[in-house]
C-alpha cells in the first residue's frame, strides 16, 4: 500500500474544504424529502431554456467548428465585446485589455489568491463573508483579517485599524476583498458614500480592492434601486478595483462563464497562469452566453428575476416569523439569496444543524463565513430555490428544530462559543 | 499610475507562459493566409455536429433543471460512471472515488502541479515534452529535469540516472511525468515491455507516475495497434499511477471535459483543491459528453478519427520528402497529431521560425518542449487541423524558407545553441 502522504505539497497537506461544496454532497448523497436552504442555487425553472435551446441549435450546426474548436486564454472575443457593454449598463468603463473570461467567479477568486497573495500575507475580508473566497485565499497561504460589518457594509474605522494593526506588527497587507451588492452570506447592501470612502482609502493606504458582484442584478425594488448598486469599479480612477461578475446568477451556473474587469498588468498576469490552469473557458458555453446577451435575453430576465427572489424572500420572512416570532432576527436582505439569521440562546449553529437535519432542513452553519472563530450563534438560510411551499414547510421544520423539547430530547447545553 | 508590480506574489511575477497558447494568439490575430502546424488543433470537421445539436436540444428541453444548475466538484456522477467504462475499454479497472472529472487535462495537470509539486522538488520529464506540463509543473516552483528519449520512448538507464544523481545531491523526486502514446510532440509510441519496467522501477524507487494520455484512440493502424497503447494504469497493481485523459480529441476540445483516474486518497485532494479553483465542470458540456458515450457517439468516432489523421500524416509526410527530400527528417509518427523534425544546419528553429513566418507557414519550435536547454534543430509539426491541400501548400511554403537563398537573404548564419 503506498502511502500517499509523503507526496503531497504543503498546499496539498493544508487543503481549505468550502463548506458550501461539503454540504452540496450531503444534499446529493439523500434521496429523502430534505429541504435545503443550504445551497446558494438559483431556481433554474426561471432559466430561459427555450432561448438556450434555439441558440445551442443553430450554434451546433456544424457550420462554424470554432464553436467547439480550442480559443484564447482571454475569451471570446465577441463576448469579451459583449461584456463591455453589461459592465457600461453598471457604470463601469473598460476596454478589451482589461477583461477576461473566467471559468466561474470562484476561478477570479483562484487568480486572485495565485498571482497576487504570497504565503504570509494578510488578506482582509469582512466578517462574515463568502466561504469560496475563504478557501481559495486560504489555500495561498495567507492569513485571513476579519473587518467588522454595519447594516450599510464594512465598518470603515474597523477597516483601517485593522490594517494600521497588520502593518504596524509587520504583516503585509495587500487586498482588501469585499462584496458590496447584497453580501453573501448577510444580504447587505453597502452604502454609496462607503464606497466612495472605500476607494479614497484604497489609494490613501495602497491596496488593491477585489470586488465581488455577482448579484448586483437581483435588488429587491422595494427596498433597494439599481443606483445604489453601483460597483465601486465605476468610480474607479486609480485602477485598485479587481471586479469579479459572473452570469450564474442570471443566465446559469451551469455554463461556468463568468469575467473580471482589472487594470491590464493585472488582466495579462491573469491570463498568463490561467494558461496552465485550464488553457480556456468552454466554448460552447462562452458562445451561448454571448448570444444570449446579443439577443436581449440577459436583459429580459432582469425584471422577472428581481421579482421572483423578493417574492421568495417575501415568503421566507412572512414563514420565519410565523413559525420564530421574535426568537429568530434578521436583516432584511435588499437583494440577492440570502438571509443571516440571528440565533436565541441556548442554539450554536452546529447543534441546531444536527437538529435540523433531524427535521428534514438544512442551512449553513455562521462560523462557516467567519474568519475570526465568530459566527456560532448565526445560520445563512438561502431561500432562492425553494418554492415557497417549500419555504413554508422548511421553516415549520427549521422551527421543530428550534423547539425546547427538541433541544431538551438532543441534551443540548449551550456550547462554548468562545 | 498604480504600481502593480508591488503587488504580485512570487508565483506572480513568475509565471510561465505556454508556448502553444502564445502562438495561438499569433493566429487569432493574424488575418492573411498563414498555414499553421502550430496548434494542435483537431478537424472540427470531423465533430459528430448532428448528434451533439440532437444531444444538446434534447437536454435544453426544460424538464430537467440540473442540466444547468450547479454540480458536483468531482463530475456528474452518471459521466463518472460512463468514464469507469471507458477506462475499462482501455484495461483500467477504477471506481467511483478513483476518477474525477477536469477542465480540460491541463486542470489535471495543473491539479498534479498544486497538490504534488513542492516549491524547489525535482520532477522528471521527458525531452522533449508537452508544454503545458512545462508551464503548469514550473508554476509550482519546481526544477525539471529531462530524461532522453528512444525510438520506443523514454530511455529506462537515463531514467534512473537521473533520478540517483537528484538524489544524491538533496533533490526531493517524486514525479516521473509522461505521455506513453503519441506523445507530444515527438508521436513516439513507448513499448510495451518499458511500461512494465516503468512500474517496477516507480515502486523500487518509491515515485508517482503521472500518465497523460489524450491520444491513445488515434493510433495509426499501418505501425500501431490498440493492445500496444495499453496505458501504464491498467498494470499499476501499487496505485502510483495518476492517469490523465480527455475527450478533447474524439469529441470536440471546446467542451472542457477531461478526466482523471489514480488512487482515492490522491482524487480526494484533487476534489478538495478543485473546490477553491472553479467549484465544477461546465454542467451542460458534462451532459453532452455524457450523452455521447451512453448513446455510442464516442465509440463511432475511433476509426474514422483514426483513418482521417492518418491519411493526413501520410499527406504531411509525402509533402515534406516531395518538397525537402531527405534535408529534414522525422521518427513516422504511429498515431496522434505530430511530427517532429529534425532540422538541417545551419538552421535554428527560431531563425527558421521568422522566415517561415515570412512565407506563410507556422510551426512550434523545438526548444519549446525541451527543458534541458536542446531543441533548437527541431520544429513540431502538427498534420491534425490543416486539409490535405493546406498540408501540401505549407510543406511548400517550409521548403521555401528552407531554401539557401532565403537563408543567405535573411543574413543567417548558425546562432550559437549552446
Amino acid at each position: 500500500m503506498t502511502n500517499y502522504d509523503e507526496f503531497l505539497s504543503p498546499l496539498g497537506r493544508n487543503l481549505h474544504e468550502s463548506v458550501l461544496r461539503k454540504m452540496g454532497q450531503v444534499i446529493a448523497s439523500r434521496t429523502s424529502d430534505l429541504i435545503s436552504f443550504a445551497a446558494g442555487y438559483p431556481d433554474p425553472n426561471a432559466f430561459p431554456w427555450d432561448e438556450f435551446r434555439e441558440i445551442a441549435s443553430e450554434l451546433l450546426s456544424g457550420g462554424d467548428g470554432s464553436v467547439l474548436q480550442y480559443g484564447p486564454t482571454r475569451g471570446y472575443r465577441p463576448l469579451l465585446e459583449s461584456i463591455l457593454g453589461v459592465l457600461e449598463s453598471r457604470g463601469i468603463k473598460a476596454d478589451l485589455s482589461q477583461v477576461m473570461v473566467t471559468s466561474g467567479s470562484q476561478q477570479g477568486l483562484d487568480l486572485v489568491a495565485r498571482v497576487l497573495i504570497a504565503p504570509g500575507d494578510a488578506v482582509l475580508v469582512e466578517v462574515p463573508t463568502y466561504t469560496g473566497a475563504i478557501a481559495a485565499f486560504r489555500n495561498a497561504q495567507c492569513r485571513l483579517v476579519g473587518v467588522q460589518q454595519d447594516e450599510d457594509g464594512i465598518n470603515l474605522d474597523d477597516l483601517d485599524a485593522c490594517l494600521m494593526r497588520e502593518r504596524a506588527s509587520g504583516s503585509r497587507v495587500k487586498l482588501l476583498y469585499l462584496v458590496p451588492n447584497f453580501q453573501n452570506p448577510t444580504g447587505i447592501l453597502l452604502g454609496l458614500e462607503k464606497r466612495r470612502r472605500l476607494l479614497e482609502w484604497a489609494e490613501r493606504r495602497d491596496i488593491l480592492i477585489v470586488e465581488d458582484d455577482p448579484y448586483s442584478e437581483l435588488f429587491f425594488e422595494d427596498v433597494a434601486s439599481r443606483a445604489e448598486t453601483r460597483p465601486l469599479k465605476a468610480d474607479d480612477d486609480a485602477g485598485r478595483v479587481i471586479y469579479l461578475s459572473t452570469f450564474s446568477k442570471t443566465l446559469a451556473p451551469g455554463f461556468r462563464v463568468a469575467w473580471v474587469a482589472a487594470a491590464e498588468p493585472i488582466v495579462e498576469r491573469f491570463d498568463t497562469a490561467k494558461q496552465s490552469m485550464d488553457l480556456m473557458c468552454g466554448m460552447l458555453d462562452q458562445r451561448i452566453v454571448h448570444q444570449s446577451i446579443v439577443r436581449g435575453v440577459l436583459d429580459r430576465q432582469g425584471a422577472p428575476l428581481r421579482r421572483l427572489y423578493r417574492t421568495r424572500r417575501d415568503v421566507m420572512e412572512q414563514a420565519l416569523r410565523e413559525q420564530l416570532g421574535n426568537r429568530v432576527t434578521w436583516i432584511v436582505p435588499k437583494g440577492g439569496f440570502f438571509l443571516w439569521a440571528q440565533l436565541p440562546p441556548p442554539y450554536h449553529c452546529e447543534s441546531l444543524f444536527s437538529l435540523a437535519m433531524e427535521q428534514g432542513v438544512m442551512f449553513v452553519i455562521g462560523s462557516a463565513f467567519c474568519v475570526d472563530g465568530s459566527g456560532a450563534d448565526r445560520i445563512r438560510l438561502s431561500f432562492s430555490w425553494p418554492s415557497p411551499e417549500r419555504l413554508r414547510e422548511g421553516a415549520r421544520r427549521l422551527a421543530a428544530a428550534l423547539h425546547p423539547e427538541s433541544c431538551v430530547a438532543a441534551n443540548l447545553e449551550r456550547p462554548d462559543t468562545t
